[in-house]
């Protein structure tokens, strides 16, 4: 790709999990911070499949992904067992961070809907910034390529 | 106050907490999915404060507070052992929602920003779904009144 | 199987599971107590596979399988993107409840032991008490059946 | 304290809190994992009241007390909005750990108890194992004064 050439990023992705009775509460459904949780999930498991060492990276070197933004919509609720699937969105590909948008299925329900602003950054030992990197090469490649 | 009256919500409250080890993640920071958790412990703090009995109906009757919809904003890293704050707007109150508009801060220095939208409603045990109940008058009296 | 006769458990079965980010501290490592809900999510694992209806006697009587009683010992550190599996033996099939020992293990490495005694009960909606139920016959007998 | 004479741990303390909507399951009670998140948080706030900077140190040198051995038996249920207290009592202070018994009151009636065993380590960043470190002096004190 060359130099100052747009981008759209077209990469998609679908995570698939089943609800655990851990991530409900007393209302008898999903408590609703979890569905963050279940976004995350859906990033690591598309980081995991990308060129990007995410979990080794994260050990050695204390590179990782904090959010700097998000949001969510839920329109049905979500209980345990419940088989959904977290369908992702590639939209943005920024120098330091990328945007996802994602979609929670049951089926054909659709369950929630929310986006992500997630960084590339270090917590280097002893300190307490963080500070943002450029993502990786391959990383961006592959965050837009498209595999439709 | 007469029907029809434009009622403009200025209740506001604040809920100090110090971060649990338990909320923080392997980057050293607070897991960004419990940035969500304060938000919601702050609401539980205000409902805890009103005439209404939040923990007493939800044990007797299912009833809670379900999010419609909610966003976060995060500018600054929260580790294990800050005490920040919690502070809690109204902004809107609907017939069966309102809207809460939140700000974290350690200090002067703000964390975060957010907001929530969260519906009345029961989840009666044995079905499936989760119906919307007006918001009694003791507590929409009680949100819409100015206690700045 | 006769009245009186002794049951000896043998059933096993194994669980498998990717650590999650989200179940880090910011030691590094898993945080402690989600190594119980690793325990939980075998449990869980097993109900499903057996032949009672674990996530529907859940949301439409109330029925679950609270612990009375656990223990773990930890002999290695476990971190986000581990592959790990959580290998059970059910030791003890009562009247009302049952004991499971679980071992997790990452390839040949044992990572954690530990235990639970999980009663059959139900919350009824309304009520602070939770009442113990005798073990459905056929869970009782899935659970005392040799699959080695 | 003259070296090879017996220490009988003596010190005492408690650690008061609301429980949390978020710390339930869909069965109504608390989601049984995070009763040691309860135990976590008392042993987080006796450190916090040592004169050992626990926070500080967890942030900057990456020092901790990860558990290396647990149990708890519960014995009533826990609910949200419940006003608990955590007992702790140090039951033995050796090299590299600690070990305290927890007892969790709701007025009079106990509603679980547990032990713990925590060792003080450091994990390095970028090594995957963690290294134990014998107890700091003026924390071993602390933990071995009488303070009933």
């Amino acid at each position: 790709m060359r130099r100052g050439e747009k981008r759209t990023p077209v990469r998609r992705s679908s995570h698939s999990l089943r609800v655990r009775f851990a991530e409900t509460d007393a209302f008898g459904i999903v408590y609703y911070p979890n569905i963050f949780t279940f976004f995350d999930l859906a990033v690591e498991a598309l980081l995991d499949a990308s060129p990007y060492d995410y979990a080794g990276n994260l050990k050695r070197t204390g590179a990782g992904f904090p959010a700097l933004e998000c949001g969510g919509a839920f329109s049905s609720p979500i209980f345990a067992g419940d088989d959904i699937v977290v369908e992702t969105d590639i939209e943005d590909v920024r120098t330091r961070a990328f945007r996802v948008r994602h979609r929670i299925v049951r089926g054909e329900e659709v369950l929630a809907t929310g986006y992500e602003v997630r960084m590339y950054a270090r917590k280097p030992p002893g300190v307490e910034t963080i500070e943002g990197l450029p993502l990786p090469d391959e990383l961006r490649d592959w965050l837009t390529e498209d595999n439709a």
